[in-house]
């Protein structure tokens, strides 16, 4: 089995590092990750220059783009052949509820859509995280079970992980996402020299975070496991939308 | 009515231009867009640095940040109150099918999903267009009747627009966003200091472009107008996915 | 004549926009200047990343770099033929003493090194400056004289105009740079999320400012124009070094 | 003693940590470095956005700004005490004759140009170097002299030593810079989408390359040393410039 491995916090995250070290016991591991911190990047893609990919002593390439940019670069070339399944991670807070839009580690996982396997982008719940791994082995779980009972293809599994010894767990649990209100107010602010700056206030607050969420799963102690899509059409609102279009409404 | 203005292409491009002018007709703009060219951004997020917004000559706002960066700015802070609607592009170059995950004009679009009124990301069909012209009127009126008849709320439009006279137009078309195959390899090559770089290459050739697609609609003359979500949540594989963990089936 | 513009403020500097418009008098303006504010960038040379370069609607061509980029480009490959001189700002902001070393005002100036007649950089002394039209004229003047009566090749002008009426300067000064004490401490800080962050401080306040100095010529109304050197050798202190080497002394 | 250690090519370089171990055994060694490669980013300094630091589990710090930045946040804020010098390097490649003003590598050792003893910039002459402890040995016994009989201070050194084992050096030699001709013309090309890019060219063939120059040291196996200044101003042209503003020749 071949595994590719990314993240976004960077090649030299301690998640990433424990992220692939236990995930070599299931197969190769090929490492390719960004240069530097690149949380926040989405999927962004790098189109107006070129990228640059150095193999370090370890083994990882890391490249000076984007988690997005580091994947593709892999699968489109680096790669020697297309590994089976893509693992984002394990990323040093938690990515839940609408934040996931914005989130590279997700991303990462998003980007190995056409590959065999379902991606996976594996987060652990705290900023400074104690129980990588925790994290780490919920992940090679997980990989395991895909390889002998693959879902359905193009299916991203965001997981978050409780912060806490394995052993305290309370299980793992299928979710969708939360909702947040909107984020809180931009921070003014102003530079040394008296100038206006704005730095980009925290997230809302959670409005929807009932049972079947990851918010509330998180919040429980479980393992929250949300299957994403690609596809962001509303399928549900195209007839509407094609009878406001035609006025028929 | 209160219209937030935004793209990805910069406060400079004659595309946004275009727009925030048409829209004039129907309220006030606002326009907030970023300093220079970010098509690619995605939903990318400054968090590592502060923002500075300079408000320009003609009015219009410009910011050092993401496409997403300027809107999220504009309605935590920068705007005196909330808009009624986001408006992003007129995107020069379409953005269709899966490379909508990658778009900055559609990011600016879903940064104002919690407004009253759908967003709406607006990109033209040519990447040096002849009829902005058309693309704005078609806004102008998709705007207009949003705010007669509003769609659920926190629907975003990704509307794209053939370069044709607008007498030309075959019609609106509501649309799913089609499907490629993988992208297009790596294109590796040299500085002139014989250093290995690499160009992400193409997007992929059409896969899932039937009828009912956006690719299809741009195809035949059509304006195409696809539903999409924020909610990223499979929702259809939950039950099997709760299954899958319990090892039910 | 033919003279090339450029500053570090960016093509859409009003500082850069006074003084093209009044070089235009002399000769054959060609404007090559950073796509944004790249204040502090001194001779950095982009040597990793491609450049691209953009014809304005006004002729400007803007680069998606340094200053030090910007001149290097055009004489290299950009300008058809070579210009008689580098003419660079005008600065909003003066360039005097140690500051010098850190200005893309005057790198831009010192890339045009290898040219026919010395460079110049033009800065006023306002960060908000009223009279541009002063140090425009300053500029014409002292590029005028130049043309009928050069100076040793290879120096750069560094002209710092005070911000008044033309009417009003005291008159033109050749000074040397005067120096300044250590820097202000650094500005500790912290982001929304609670992580520390540096600002660089203030420069230092002004340690040697006697009347042959920039900063005296400047505070007392003058024009100050100093002559630089590109050579950074320490001519005067070749031979003690040699003998500390072969330890003589 | 102790010694602030910083370079452009990043706190990895293997350059850096042979420059770090062997000053170790003159004091107490201060690493503060570039988080990635800043080759050519001469003196500047970051002024709109506020830096980070992060110490390293090797103590290290590393900050997300340039060589100037680091040595500037050391010695005004990072640092609990003074240090009595700053040396910079060991680049990978050499850095003589006009490219010095471009080097980040000497602007890190100008940047302690306040300190009690005179900076050093040290650089190896191959880009791939095989013989950095040669280096590393000729700094060693550059500082531990300059602790014993110090030179004038404020003078910056600018070394650069031959690729070859300790033994097979022909000596030390003081050095003025060498000259280039105008460097090579840009390179232009296109990216894959067909649009005009420019990489900057090579460097100009040496033009002054005489017996007393660096170029012509490190050619004959010597260790070349340059003494810097600070000052730009071109002293020897003060008296000929005061003539030319009041018309006296």
């Amino acid at each position: 089995m071949k595994i590719l491995v990314s993240n976004d916090d960077g090649y030299q995250s301690p998640g990433l590092i424990a992220l692939a070290g236990a995930l070599g016991q299931l197969g190769e591991v090929l490492v390719v990750a960004p240069e530097r911190d690149r949380s926040g990047a989405s999927n962004s893609l790098t189109l107006e220059f070129p990228l640059r990919a150095k193999r370090m002593a370890n083994g990882y390439i890391r490249v000076d783009g984007t988690p997005t940019d580091c994947v593709h670069l892999a699968l489109t070339g680096l790669a020697e052949s297309d590994p089976d399944i893509v693992v984002s991670g394990i990323n040093h807070g938690p990515n839940l509820g609408d934040d996931v839009i914005y989130s590279g580690t997700v991303a990462a996982a998003t980007e190995g859509r056409f590959l065999g396997l379902p991606s996976m982008a594996v987060s652990i719940a705290a900023h400074e995280p104690r129980h990588l791994d925790t994290a780490a082995r919920v992940a090679v779980e997980l990989v395991s079970r895909l390889r002998e009972s693959p879902l359905e293809s193009s299916i991203i599994l965001n997981v978050n992980v409780p912060d806490l010894p394995y052993a305290e767990l309370a299980g793992f649990k299928a979710t969708r996402l939360g909702h947040r209100h909107k984020a809180e107010p931009v921070i003014a602010s102003q530079d040394p020299r008296g100038r206006a700056i704005y730095w980009v206030g925290p997230a809302g607050p959670e409005q929807d975070a009932g049972p079947d969420t990851d918010f509330h799963a998180i919040r429980n102690g479980y393992v929250s496991i949300t299957p994403l899509q690609v596809d962001l059409t509303r399928h549900s609102a195209l007839e509407s939308l094609g009878c406001w279009l035609t006025s028929c409404n």
